[in-house]
């Protein structure tokens, strides 16, 4: 089913991610599909303004990861780099709850450079991937402002704050995405989803990483249009998340953390699920749905499990 | 003549400074009488915004110089500074001709940010000198945007463009202020011009440091009401530059580099002027043109000869 890179525009698969799981996804399946033959469409619900820079933290965790820049352990941020520039801003007074590299900060200086000079987001990341040599596409979901707003017991918070600042220990109520309903889809966002012959649900948080995407009206529209196959692959593992907040919101918001309160944050479009061993159990349930349904590890722990994961998703799409 | 520290904000001397040469004559200055009894007005026409960042040179020569950080070769700069975000800027497509340190980036982040969440240029620089345990008020002369321009044979550049891109080689015809006829006094301004018993004319470039403070139509209205003495210090030594291109504008736009042509460029408010041995032989002029004038060693190779100059341009202030 799945070709190699062909030469126009096309790509055979689509992927819509956000966060360091689809990062880590989408580096296994560049190692087992052609990566010139792949479009990754990214969250941007994540992105703010931190020190005067325009940080994108999803399409940056992969544009280091594709680029082999990326912090080994910690899945986002570049390897070896040093905090030089933000202690002598904490210095003088700037904050220092997020945590900025010097190399990283190289980055955000010219992305916030270019875009005050007028170009848009998804322009300035196709230069990077062009200067960084990755053959994948990226693209942020839109150019436009939109923003992922975390409603909790203590107030409502930019995604940013939520997570790192006030370390995601607030309970969440509910959640937004300021901007969405006006927003259009970056260009190349809609023929990406249209005409690749596998759309793929990165394993990323439902409510932060994948709903802010979806939110944009006409990404929703193309998704819920597509009659090939749309293989999910799950971001819990025996019901708990790898790390983040992703099975907490799903109690709270979704009633639960099964492959099929998965599944039904995607009802309208997904067509198979990857899920872990330890929710096999929950394997009839996803049937009864409709959704066709395979069980392995998907734990990502290093290069070759990666590869694993994107292996099973690409096998389970051609799953009848 | 001279008192040192009062309860209130008056300041004894005032300082019109820009450049290199005036940060190391400030340092000298600050050695020999107390530094929070001194007003610096500080040049901001070479201000301008680089990979996003709000640059202010001059100030910044400054706030490292009395913070204790500035680099001790360069004379501008930080010590002990890393160029990690730059070159990883530069490896992304951005501009690598002006030169950023990590630490330098760390100040200029947390300025920008403050300017673009509304705060002006002289309260982030207060903010700053507060953070560095500056007791000197160092007041930019203007809070709006005020930038030299540089007419050469090769066309009109702004002055960073002119100086360090293209390493001020270029012919120079004329230099204008663009932003000065608008621009008002930052706060503080003119009463430290009013204020002072001694304004002092700092060794900087008259066209390139000076005439941009002058140009603020109140700054120079001031200047020019005073009725205590204002001394000058000559930025030439034997009719040479130091360092850049003080010479040839002088040469340029002025007819020569003599003290008298310094002390014609600051016709109407100098009544001294100090200036070095090589030029002993322009006193004559100078005394015929109204100015007391001292020669003596004017090289601030190191700090004792900056105490040694700064201590001089005192001295002469109290001739009659």
């Amino acid at each position: 089913m799945l070709q190699t890179a062909q030469m126009h525009a096309t790509r055979s698969i689509c992927v819509l991610a956000g966060g360091v799981g689809a990062a880590r996804f989408v580096d296994g399946l560049v190692q087992v599909h052609d990566p010139s033959d792949i479009a990754v469409i990214v969250n941007v619900g994540d992105d703010f303004e931190h020190l005067s820079l325009a940080i994108s933290p999803d399409l940056d965790t992969l544009l280091y990861m594709l680029g082999g820049l990326v912090h080994p352990e910690q899945g986002w941020g570049r390897a070896e780099d040093s905090t030089t520039a933000l202690q002598a801003a904490t210095q003088l007074g700037g904050e220092d709850w997020f945590l900025l590299g010097d190399k990283d900060i190289g980055l955000h200086l010219v992305r916030t450079a270019k875009l005050r000079s007028g170009a848009v987001l998804s322009q300035v990341t196709a230069e990077f991937t062009r200067q960084l040599g990755i053959e994948t596409s990226l693209l942020p979901a839109t150019d436009d402002q939109l923003r992922t707003i975390v409603e909790t017991t203590a107030g409502d918070f930019d995604f940013q704050t939520y997570f790192v600042r006030r370390g995601h220990r607030d309970e969440v109520q509910g959640v937004r995405y300021e901007g969405a309903e006006a927003a259009a889809p970056a260009p190349g966002v809609i023929s990406a989803i249209e005409e690749a012959e596998l759309l793929i649900v990165a394993p990323s948080n439902p409510f932060l990483s994948i709903a802010p995407i979806l939110a944009v009206p006409e990404i929703h529209q193309a998704v819920h249009e597509r009659r090939n196959p749309t293989v999910g692959v799950s971001p819990l593992i025996g019901g708990k998340a790898v790390k983040g907040p992703a099975d907490r919101l799903m109690q709270k918001l979704a009633g639960g953390g099964t492959p099929a309160a998965i599944a039904e944050r995607y009802e309208g479009f997904l067509t198979h699920l990857l899920i872990d061993d330890l929710d096999s159990d929950g394997l009839a349930a996803l049937e009864q749905r409709g959704v066709k349904a395979a069980a392995t590890d998907i734990l990502m722990r290093d290069r070759e499990a990666r590869e694993h994961v994107a292996r099973a998703a690409l096998e389970l799409a051609t799953a009848h």
